[in-house]
């Protein structure tokens, strides 16, 4: 049994999922969305979602995270209020001495749909399908956290054959980002 | 009396200094750069700045922070990584109530040296006349920090007179970001 959390990281919107993977089975622990509003200054904004996500992660002890890597063109103002927001994440995983995968956008689509260039929508049918949920999970930025968690799985699993590997297959520490 | 911790923002380095403003005179509490390595992972970079910083915040009891709002061209790997450490910089604000400036460069060389285009040598020289110091603050960091301290001081009185006249006058709660 491992459990993952998964981040669809933003400023105005923190998509977040907790996935529980029992042998090939994943089941959801929960979802949903941490929202923030425009009006408030960005230091509180980040603070809000510090406190929503360290209770999510003192409510669901996960194993580690699985925080999506976004990728911007040239809307650097909307990147810069990602980002930072994106780090407040990975602040609190460290303290929680948890783990964290950071999958880019196309090994998220490939891991849970077989194509790194997989539309949206196809992404969010199969996070529906892998779960066995009735719907579509929203709003988006839920779906979008589940994908993370489900490509967080796969990542996990890798990293830590490597890591067993490289180490001669002992039980060493895993050591991720 | 007034304190301000001034913040030049950054992955590897992330420079601070704390100025104490009594009438004209400004007076360097302490400066100094914080700075972590390329090889450990981003989470624990973040963490380790978290706790340096508080620890700054906690031995100084600054009025107000003043952070350098920086601007990236085309390299956003780097860009990336300073606004995620930014982003754990506001959030530590936030976390003990004190208020965030951030000035722009622009403003901060206005502020320092009077133009708004000085170079980078001069800000330096104008931080080491303004403080009475034998010689240039080293690092660099450190002297960037500063200047975003002193040009702090200008824009928190600015704030707070736009802040009093708008309520009439009175004693109104300084709201910043």
């Amino acid at each position: 049994m491992l459990k993952c959390l998964g981040i669809d990281p933003g400023l105005a919107r923190v998509g977040y999922a907790v996935l529980l993977q029992e042998g090939h089975l994943l089941r959801p622990l929960g979802f949903g969305c941490i929202e923030t509003r425009p009006k408030t200054p960005l230091p509180c904004r980040l603070n809000i979602i510090y406190d929503r996500l360290r209770e999510q992660i003192e409510r669901a002890s996960p194993d580690f995270l699985s925080v999506e890597k976004l990728f911007f063109g040239r809307n650097t103002t909307t990147a810069e209020s990602v980002w930072q927001a994106r780090g407040v994440v990975l602040l609190l995983a460290n303290q929680f001495g948890l783990p964290v995968l950071e999958p880019k956008p196309s090994q998220i689509k490939l891991a849970v749909c077989g194509s790194g260039t997989a539309p949206k929508e196809q992404v969010q049918r199969m996070v529906q399908r892998l779960l066995g949920l009735s719907e579509i999970p929203r709003p988006d930025d839920a779906a979008d956290a589940i994908a993370a968690a489900v490509t967080g799985f796969s990542l996990f699993r890798r990293e830590r054959k490597i890591s067993l590997s490289q180490s001669g297959g002992s039980h060493a520490p895993l050591s991720l980002r």
